[in-house]
C-alpha cells in the first residue's frame, strides 16, 4: 500500500485547539515555518489561526485533503477520524497520547476500528509526529530538522524528539522523521520498508525498545541493509535494563543477546548511544567507502596517537606496523626523530607538508586514516586542515580529522566541513566509526550461503525418549553413534556384541531425566559379565520406575565436549546456541547464538567467536578438531525446529569432537 | 626542597625574542593578561616589550627575580641559565624544545649541569609551561585557564595544551597546570608530591605516558590519594599502543596490566579519555560524597532510562528494584501507569512535583540518582530543574541531571549550575562518574592490611633444583607436601615407606627442565616393586644426563589446579600473578595480578576478580575450596622476591586446592 497520503499530502487538517499557546496553533506554526501551505484547522469552534481557515468539520473543506494531524484530547480522536474519514482523508498522524500506554486499550481499539472503516493509515497515537523534509512537511511539535539524507524511525516519542534536537546540533540532515509511538497501525515493519525503498533516504537510524515479530522484522531489515546502512539503537540490554523495559512496555523485550545476534545477522549496525549513531551517519554520509580494516594514525603528538591506536585495537581494527618500504619512504621527508611505525608521529616540529606527505604515503598501504593534531593557541591549524583536504582528494580514501587547539580552529573546522572532511574531537569515536563501516562492508561482501528449506514433520511422540530422539537425529543426518535399544538380558548381550566392547549403557525411562545423577548410566562395560551385572543393578534400582529398557552405545574416546542446543525465543523464534560444555557455558557464559536456521558458514563463524575457540584449533601441540564437521552438525541441527514445529527445545550435550569427527553423546528433545 | 620560587616568584624573566609575534612577546602578553606584574625581558638585544623593560643580562635587573621562563632557541638555553643563575634566579620553566626528544642528549645534559651548578630547579625542556592561578601566574603559551580547584600534571606538552583548552570549554577551574616535558629535573614524583600538599588543589588530573621508578611513583601516589582524588590518564594500553609508546619515548612503557593494577592499588582512578577525566573532576568538585553503589534512575521516558540502567550495570553499580515500601510510597503520588521499579518512569505526563517527590522518596533507599528528562520544544524544562535542585538540597545526596530538549534549556542548565547540580548530556557518562566515585570511596574506607617486611636472604644456589626450591618454600611457611630427596634404591624404598604409598617420583637434574615431557615424572606408584621399576627405568633413561636423584612425594588427590607466580616488571619490580592453571590462563588469559607484596586481603581480592572465581566457591553442588589458605599462600609467596633479591621469577604450577587445603605440587625458581 502506498503511503503517499502520509508523506506527500495534498492538504493537511490540524485537529485540535488553535487558541493561542495550544498545540494546534504550535503545530500550524511548525507546518507553515517548514514551507507547507495547504493547511486547514478543524475544531469544535471552527476557529481559524492567522491565515489558516477554521472549520467545524472536515467535510466543509472544498479542497483535496489527504492527512490529518491530531493533537486534540484523547477522547475526541475517534470522532476526528470518523469526521475526516467521511471527508476522504486517508492518512493520520495522531500525536495525542492517553491510549494503551496508560491502560486505555478500549480507546485505542476504537480509533483502530474507525481508521480501518475508512481506510485511514496512521502513525501514533502517543507519538512525536513525522517530517518529510523533501516535501517541506513538518507534522511534528519537535525541533524542525535540517534537510538531508538520514531518516530516523523511532519507537519512542521522547527519544524521537531528542534525536531531532541532537541532529540539528550536529548538523545532520534529515530526510524522513517518523515517530510511531504505540504503533497501533503503521509501525516499524511497514515504515522501515518505506524507508528502504525511499530514494531520498541514504541511511536509516532506528530506535527500538521491543519488536513483536522478530522474523518479519529480520526480513525487512535484511532487505533494507542490502540497499543502505541501518543503524540501530535497541534499549534494554542488561538484566537491570530488561527489567525496566518490562515495566515500561508490558511486552516481552526478549533476550538482548538474541537481539544483538539477529541485528548482526541482518547486517544492521547496533550502537549504544545517539552520539555513536550520529557519528556513524556522518561517516556514511561523508566518507568514501572503506575497503578494509587497516587504519593508520598520523599524529603530531605521541600520547594521543597511542591512545587512538589502543582504541582502534579495542574496536577490532588492524593498526599494523608500517612496512619497511613505507618506513623508507617516510624517512625521506620526516625528521629522524619522527615515529615511523604506526602511529606515524611527525612530532611537534612537523609541518603541514609533512602531514600531507605522510597521509598520502601511508594511505597506499592502509584503508583509512585518523589525522590527529594538537596545536597551540599561537600555531595556526589551517595549514594542517589544508593538508588533510589535499591528501583526502588525492587518495580518495577515508580520513577522519581530529584537530585540537589553534587560534584559527573555527576557520579550520569550517574549511574541513566545506571540503567534506569528517571531523571528530576524539580518536575513540573515529575508530568506532571506521570499525562499524568495516562491519557493514564485510556484511555486504561476505558470501551469504542459502539455507535449504526443510519439509515439516509432525510425527512426534508425546514424550521423546532417547531411542526416539537418537533415531530422529539420525533420520535428519546428524552424526549419532551406533546404538541399540534393548529391553531384556538376551537382547542386551547381542547388542553389545554387535556394537563391540567396551560399551556404555543408559537407562530409558520417562521418569528419569537426569540419568547420570540417578545412576542410570554405566560407562566402559568391558564384557558380558560387567554388562549383565550392571543391567541387574539397574533393573533393581529402577524397579519402582517406569523402566522401558536401556540404550547401548560404544564407549567413545572423549574429545572436546561441545554443547549445542536450540530454544524458541518469544520474539525471534528458534535460536541456536553452541559452546564448549561444562563450566565454559555455565560460569564463563562462553556461548555463541544465532537466529536459526544457520548456514554451515554461519555456524563456523559462531564457533570462531567463542573465547575458547583456540581449544578447537589446537593448543599445546594438539591437533585441531573437526571444525568442519561440527559446523555441519550445528547447521543441520538448526533446521530441526523448522522440520518439527512441535519441538520446543533441544540439547545435544555433550557432543564429542576430536580430530577425526563428531559424535552426539547425549540428547534431550522437549515437545511443546 | 621548597618550590616557592617556581610557584610564587617575586619576579620573572622572559628569555627569548620579544619582537612582534615572537614567543617572548606572546608569553609576556599571557603573563600580563593573567595579572602578573614583575616581568623583565632578557635577550641579546636587551629589547623591552611595551612597559616591560629589556636587558641583555639578568644581572642588570635590580629587583628580586626568582623565575626565568625560557623560549629562546635550544642552543642558547644553557647560556640563559648560566646568566640567570649568576643573578640568583632559582627556578626555570624551559618551554624551548630541541633536546633529548630529538636526540640532543648533550644539550640536555648541559642545561642539567648548569642548573645544578646554580641550584636552579626547572620544569622542561620541551614542555607547555605552567600556571598557578592562585598566584595569577601564567607561564605558558597555552590557553589561560579559569581559576579553580583542579590541578593538572601532564607528561606531554601537547596533551597539556589540549587539556587547558578543554578545561576552559568545560568550565573546569584550574589551580595548578604543570607540563614537565622531558622532565630532566622536576618531574612526576616531585610535582605530584607538591600537588598532594598544596591546599588549593582539591583533585589532581595526571597524564602519563611512562614512569621510570614505579615503586617511588606508587609511594607518592598513595600518599596523594589519601588526601585527594587523583585521576590518571595513562596512554599505551594495548599491544599496538605499547608499540607506539616505545617508538615515541624510547623508554619501556611496561605492561599496561601492571600499570592498571598499580594505579588501582594506590587508589588512583584510571580513565580512558579527557572527557571522562573532566566529568569525574566535576563530580568530585560538585557532588556530595557517595555512600555506596546503589543508584536510582528517575526518568520521564522508559527507553533512555533503560539504557542508563544498562550502563550502570556495565559500570558495576547496583540498579536494584525498588523495595515494596518504596513502591507503595511512589504509588501514592505517581500515575498508575508510571514505572515504579528502577528506573522510576514518571511517564511523559509526569510533573515537576512528581519528579521532586520521586527523587526524595527513592534517595532514602539509594546512594545516588540520575534525573533524566526529555522534554519537547514547547514544554518548559525549568520546573524539572527546580525539582532537582530542591530534591538535592533536601536529601544531601548526589544527583546528576540529564535534561534534554525544552524551549528554556539554556536557562534550566544555568539554573542547575548556579545551584551546584551536575549536568551531563547522557546517562552513560553519569554512571561512569558515580562508579569511579564509589571506587574512590571504597578505596578510602577499605581496611588496608599492612604487609610485614621480610629479612633479606642471599644464600641461593646457582641453579635451584627442586629439593632446594621445596626447602626454600617450606622455610618461608608455604604449604609444601611431604617430600624426600633420594639418590639410590635403598633410600628410595625407605622414603616411600615414610611418605606412604601411593607415591610420586620426579627426576632431579639441572639438565631436565620439562620433567613431564622428558618422562621424568612417575605418578601413582603403588608399591616398592613399581617404585623400583620406575627408578630403574629413570636411571637408564637419564644415564647421559646430569642425574642427581629423585624427589618422592605422596600421590595427592587433585583439587583445582591453581597457578601462582611472580616476575620482575622493569618499572614496578616484583609483580605477583594468580589464576587457574591450564587453558584458563593460556587461552582465556584469566589471571589477576598485583604489584607485590600483597596482604592476604588483597590476595583474596585478586582471586575474586578472576572470571573463573565461581569454580573456587563451588559449582554444581561442589564444596568451596580453601580460599583462605590460597590467599595466605599468595600473600606469603608475594614476599619471596623481597626475601630473595637474587630470585628473578618463580612459578608454583600447579598448586592443588580443595576444600581441605592447599598444596604446592610443582615449583620453579629462577635466579637472576
Amino acid at each position: 500500500m502506498s503511503l503517499e497520503a502520509l508523506f506527500e499530502p495534498r492538504g493537511i487538517i490540524v485537529a485540535g485547539s488553535v487558541s493561542s499557546g495550544k498545540l494546534g496553533s504550535v503545530l500550524i506554526d511548525r507546518l507553515l515555518d517548514g514551507g507547507y501551505k495547504n493547511i486547514f484547522a478543524v475544531n469544535p469552534k471552527g476557529q481559524g489561526y492567522g491565515d489558516i481557515p477554521g472549520f467545524v468539520s472536515a467535510g466543509e473543506i472544498d479542497q483535496p485533503v489527504d492527512l490529518v494531524v491530531v493533537v486534540s484530547p484523547s477522547f475526541t480522536v475517534a470522532g476526528v477520524l470518523e469526521d475526516c474519514g467521511k471527508a476522504g482523508v486517508s492518512a493520520a498522524v495522531i500525536i495525542t497520547s492517553g491510549f494503551a500506554e496508560i491502560g486505555n486499550k478500549e480507546g485505542e481499539a476504537e480509533i483502530i476500528a474507525v481508521a480501518k472503516k475508512y481506510g485511514i493509515r496512521f502513525i501514533g497515537p502517543n507519538c512525536a509526529g513525522m517530517a518529510n523534509t523533501d516535501f517541506h512537511l513538518y507534522a511534528t511539535l519537535e525541533e524542525k530538522p535540517l534537510p538531508g539524507g538520514i531518516s530516523v524511525l523511532s519507537q519512542s516519542g521522547a527519544v524521537g524528539g531528542a534525536v531531532m534536537v541532537a541532529s540539528k546540533e550536529r548538523g545532520i540532515g534529515i530526510s524522513k522523521f517518523l515517530s510511531f509511538g504505540n504503533g497501533s497501525d503503521l509501525e516499524v515493519l511497514e515504515l522501515l520498508a518505506y524507508l528502504r525503498d525511499d530514494a531520498d533516504t541514504k541511511a536509516i537510524v532506528l530506535y527500538i525498545e521491543n519488536i513483536k515479530d522478530g522474523r518479519a522484522f529480520m526480513d525487512v531489515l535484511k532487505s533494507a541493509t542490502a540497499k543502505k546502512p541501518v543503524i540501530v539503537i535497541k534499549s534494554g540490554r542488561t538484566s537491570s535494563g530488561q527489567r525496566a523495559t518490562l515495566s515500561h512496555t508490558g511486552s516481552l523485550s526478549g533476550s538482548d543477546k538474541v537481539y544483538s545476534a539477529a541485528l548482526a545477522q541482518c547486517g544492521a549496525l547496533r550502537v549504544r548511544t545517539l552520539e555513536e549513531a550520529y557519528d556513524l551517519c556522518q561517516g556514511f554520509a561523508v566518507l568514501p567507502r572503506l575497503r578494509g580494516d587497516k587504519v593508520v594514525i598520523v599524529t603530531n603528538s605521541g600520547g594521543p596517537g597511542v591512545m587512538a591506536a589502543d582504541q582502534a585495537d579495542d574496536e577490532g581494527l588492524v593498526v599494523q606496523e608500517a612496512s619497511p618500504a613505507l618506513k623508507e619512504e617516510l624517512t625521506a621527508f620526516l625528521s629522524p626523530y619522527a615515529g615511523k611505525g604506526n602511529p606515524i608521529d611527525i612530532t611537534v616540529e612537523g609541518t603541514g607538508e609533512q602531514y600531507y606527505q605522510s597521509l598520502v604515503a601511508s594511505l597506499k598501504d592502509y584503508d583509512s586514516a585518523l589525522a590527529f593534531y594538537i596545536g597551540t593557541p599561537y600555531l595556526k591549524a589551517m595549514p594542517i586542515a589544508e593538508s588533510i583536504v589535499r591528501a583526502a582528494k588525492e587518495t580518495g580514501k577515508p580520513i577522519i580529522a581530529s584537530l585540537m587547539v589553534g587560534p584559527d580552529m573555527a576557520e579550520a573546522l569550517c574549511y574541513l566541513k566545506e571540503n567534506g572532511i569528517m571531523f571528530l574531537p576524539d580518536g575513540e569515536r573515529a575508530m568506532k566509526v571506521f570499525a562499524k563501516m568495516v562491519q557493514y562492508k564485510n556484511y555486504l561482501t561476505d558470501k551469504k550461503e542459502a539455507v535449504r528449506p526443510v519439509a515439516v514433520k509432525t510425527d512426534l511422540p508425546e514424550i521423546i525418549l532417547e531411542p526416539d530422539a537418537m533415531a530422529l537425529l539420525k533420520e535428519n543426518g546428524l552424526p549419532t553413534p551406533a546404538s541399540r535399544f534393548v529391553t531384556d538380558e538376551k537382547q542386551l548381550s547381542l547388542a553389545a556384541e554387535e556394537i563391540g566392547y567396551p560399551v556404555v549403557m543408559k537407562v530409558v525411562s520417562p521418569q528419569i531425566i537426569h540419568k547420570s545423577d540417578a545412576k542410570g548410566v554405566y560407562l566402559n562395560l568391558r564384557n558380558d559379565k560387567e554388562l549383565q551385572d550392571a543391567f541387574g543393578a539397574m533393573t533393581a534400582a529402577f524397579a519402582d520406575k517406569d523402566f522401558r529398557g536401556v540404550m547401548v552405545y560404544p564407549m567413545l574416546e572423549t574429545g572436546k565436549e561441545i554443547m549445542v542446543g536450540f530454544y524458541r525465543d518469544p520474539q525471534f523464534g528458534p535460536v541456536v546456541l553452541a559452546g564448549l560444555g561444562g563450566i565454559y557455558t555455565e560460569i564463563l557464559k562462553d556461548v555463541s547464538l544465532a537466529v536459526a536456521p544457520v548456514s554451515k558458514e554461519k555456524a563456523r563463524e559462531m564457533l570462531q567467536t567463542l573465547k575458547c575457540y583456540p581449544l578447537l584449533t589446537g593448543v599445546r601441540g594438539e591437533a585441531a578438531v573437526d571444525i568442519d564437521g561440527l559446523a555441519q552438525l550445528i547447521a543441520d541441527f538448526s533446521q530441526l525446529p523448522f522440520a518439527y514445529p512441535d519441538l520446543q527445545e533441544a540439547d545435544l550435550n555433550p557432543v564429542f569432537v576430536d580430530a577425526n569427527g563428531v559424535a552426539i553423546v547425549d540428547v534431550r528433545l522437549i515437545r511443546k
